[in-house]
């Protein structure tokens, strides 16, 4: 067992013979190795036995890993088991599903369920749209995975990625009000996903994809998002691709640079590297060359991974050929999205005076910070123990938030975009600062300006189907229509 | 708008204009037309005009439509719409996900989320049993419908489904603290149902089957528990039998009768039917005879349902042919799931002494109960204005609660009949009469009975993957491992 981060707290669950050993012993035992009881909880007991729950604090791991093996040795005594926090935290699941109103007597029934319901259920037969007015679908996003691609840990499958999807409902739940429920899908055919998905969606305002392995995530998420009239984002990239340009806005006015001017070079063309490659250029980079194990991507060559060749039609303009090292040369930006260690202090050195650097490969960065932090204009890394954390926690919750309130049917560039700059502004002029160019994720701000900004340009580009009574003309009484009124 | 049985109480949505009516005088009207005003809550205002939402409640609905009708000729106001109780209750849908536990801080947000979630995963990964305890899969249930046969509208589709599903997502919730999600699937072919419930079951505990059209139901349902390891219960089917069959002990009690001694004859041979016969023979009911629309089915016959074909080779024993009249000499017990009206007094006189007549037809039973009431033994409806509602509500929250508490890879006959003698159970001798032979689903100790009886027949037939700690011997400590522990 390895104790989590924050966590010098255990739970040790002890059969006690009672004819050896007398429980003030073992508090005893505790306490001299430095650790504090802080509950005792009685399992189950027997005329000569117990066992009991107890949880115990220390300030060092050591005392713990002490205490555990003294405590192993005493006679009388016998550890079922240890256990940390965090699995604890996952007894039973971290969400669960709530009424919303209580039903108390006969009189709530017939309103909720039958008879009554069928008056709503007409409604919405007689005009679907009303789904969004009288159903979870205005609010409920699905989490969805196939378990492909989960995390660093790989291709290990619907029931170990649950935890995941179920924090990620959690998330958007605590952050955005928004209500995600977790599907992982036991099949990893892209046909099946798409099908699967397609059928489940009546009930869902928005499809997010999550830790579907490459190169089939482009594919499902193409197909559902033609298929379907509700937004689909697969957050691995997009989600990605929207905090890291966020970062880089900010990290470009530190460095005094503008979008249009500077050369990047982005580091592992997998499915999170094309969809930054992607919003960049959106975003007006004109000088983008990626970089995977065969070097630089260049149109000149033919590759076996499809996306590549598309990608390097539309990148790299001065068909720079060779390693990283080479292409590294006079760069402003470096993004990286591939595998720790990867960069070099020398490759750093070739670029550009004050470079941007993002190592975003994950637990490992491309670079440890400390290596180029004396020549670096500004470094970003995925971790929350370096300064300038790039976490998709800051998107997700927010452009949901928005697609959801506006009824959108897709979350097109224009919105990501709009993320993007939201994020960005939430660092004030004054605050920024090279190791201040993104918001915590706990700054409450972010999903508001998230929500604003993405709505408008939801509602400038057309796809949004709802207008929320903000982002109407002032002055003029527009009430919608409840449904089932005369 | 129809007003539902149980709330006289409207809430109105008027835009006044400030300079033609006083608020005062409209509270005036609807006072002196016998309306109280209980709510009032502005929406919108501007310089001379207001938006408002006034809830009004009456003793008569007469008196409400009369008030409304009043204030639509006020000068200087324009009714926007009148909305009732059961619409607002549906507003956003009825049911929410809730994260079990706050996310404050980092550390916080490290343990559900990355990075320590992953040591979850892992634990799962490597034993995926652990799904069962450290994700939602133990407490949540499936809810799932293609919209084609829901309550007595048809087929409505997925959307118009949504509030039945959330409606029955809330009794799980509420009755048997069971977490369900809605799954309404945009599609009704068998091959994409099966498709899609299989591929998103690892979320969960069981799948409960709703409102899917016969004879489609069956093979759903059947190849459903043949590929998945969790319960799959069509609650058309057997939530009803299960129920049916409960009532169907005291009745018979009530009229001194034994289940090995009567002749039943059921009526209407679709999927309630076939599933009633089913536990009625399991029961041991020895003469049970099948009418549908060409009559008493009988084996000498070919039906062009196959379902009736196989439904005749096991029932029936005596070949009895012609129509529901002809059958209905000297029965016991008639079982109504067909249509209003279909059952005439003249039928009932045929019958034995002391009938036990379930007239289950809904809306419309398939006699009135007042034509009857001096001659039945027992009458039961589908009805809550009529005494000995045979109500599936009474059934799938607690046999859902005991197979998700023993973890049961199916939900088989024995688990079934042992709800039904649950639920009967909850009647006591002494409270035993012809009008109270049924528990009322608002009766506490329903679940709580059905959840014993269920999970001791899963043990006792080998389905049970978990004996909860009450159901093992005592004085011998079991303490599971927690995933996770050294």
């Amino acid at each position: 067992m390895k104790l989590s981060m924050g966590g010098k707290s255990i739970i040790l669950r002890l059969e006690l013979q009672t004819e050896h050993l007398h429980f003030g012993q073992l508090i005893t035992v505790i306490t001299e190795n430095g650790g504090d009881v802080v509950a005792i909880d009685v399992i189950q007991t027997g005329a000569n036995w117990s066992v009991r729950d107890i949880t115990v604090t220390a300030s060092e791991q050591a005392q713990l890993e002490s205490i555990t093996s003294t405590i192993k040795e005493l006679p009388g005594v016998r550890l079922v088991h240890v256990s940390d926090r965090t699995f604890l935290l996952h007894l039973g699941g971290k969400i669960e599903m709530k009424p919303k109103a209580p039903i108390q007597n006969r009189d709530d029934l017939s309103r909720v369920y039958t008879p009554d319901v069928a008056r709503v259920c007409m409604a919405i037969y007689e005009q679907p749209d009303n789904a969004y007015k009288l159903t979870i679908k205005r609010n409920t996003v699905a989490v969805v995975s196939d378990g492909s691609a989960v995390l660093g840990l790989g291709n290990i499958g619907p029931y170990a990625a649950m935890p995941v999807m179920e924090g990620k409902a959690m998330l958007f739940k605590q952050f955005a009000d928004v209500d995600a429920f977790p599907i992982c899908l036991s099949t990893q055919s892209t046909e099946d996903i798409v099908a699967a998905v397609r059928h489940l969606a009546p009930a869902f305002g928005g499809i997010n994809l999550e830790d579907i392995s490459s190169p089939r995530c482009f594919e499902i998420e193409q197909r559902l998002r033609e298929e379907l009239d509700i937004p689909v984002f697969h957050d691995d990239q997009h989600g990605t691709a929207v905090v890291l340009y966020a970062g880089l806005i900010n990290a470009l006015k530190v460095v005094g640079k503008r979008i249009d001017e500077v050369k990047v070079v982005v580091c592992g063309i997998g499915a999170a590297g094309i969809a930054c490659s992607n919003i960049l250029l959106a975003a007006g980079v004109k000088e983008l060359i990626g970089v995977d194990r065969e070097g630089a991507l260049v149109r000149t060559r033919r590759y076996a991974n499809p996306m590549w060749n598309d990608y390097a039609q539309r990148t790299n303009p001065n068909e720079l050929t060779g390693t990283l090292h080479d292409v590294l040369e006079e760069a402003d930006v470096f993004i990286g999205l591939s595998a720790g260690g990867v960069l070099k202090r020398a490759d750093v050195e070739r670029m550009k005076q004050r470079p941007v650097v993002f190592v975003m490969a994950n637990p490992t960065p491309e670079i440890h910070p400390d290596e180029i932090e004396d020549i670096a204009g500004v470094i970003a890394t995925g971790r929350s123990d370096f300064p300038n954390q790039i976490n998709n926690v800051l998107c997700f919750p927010g452009i949901f938030r928005a697609a959801l309130d506006c009824q959108a049917r897709t979350i097109n560039e224009e919105m990501k975009l709009a993320a993007s700059a939201a994020i960005a502004s939430v660092v004030t002029p004054q605050e920024l600062n090279k190791l201040y160019i993104i918001p915590s994720v706990f700054n409450q701000e972010v999903v508001r300006r998230i929500r604003e900004a993405v709505i408008q340009a939801a509602i400038r580009t057309g796809v949004a189907r709802r207008i929320p009574r903000e982002f109407r003309q002032p002055e003029q009484p527009v009430v919608s229509e409840l449904p089932g009124s005369r």
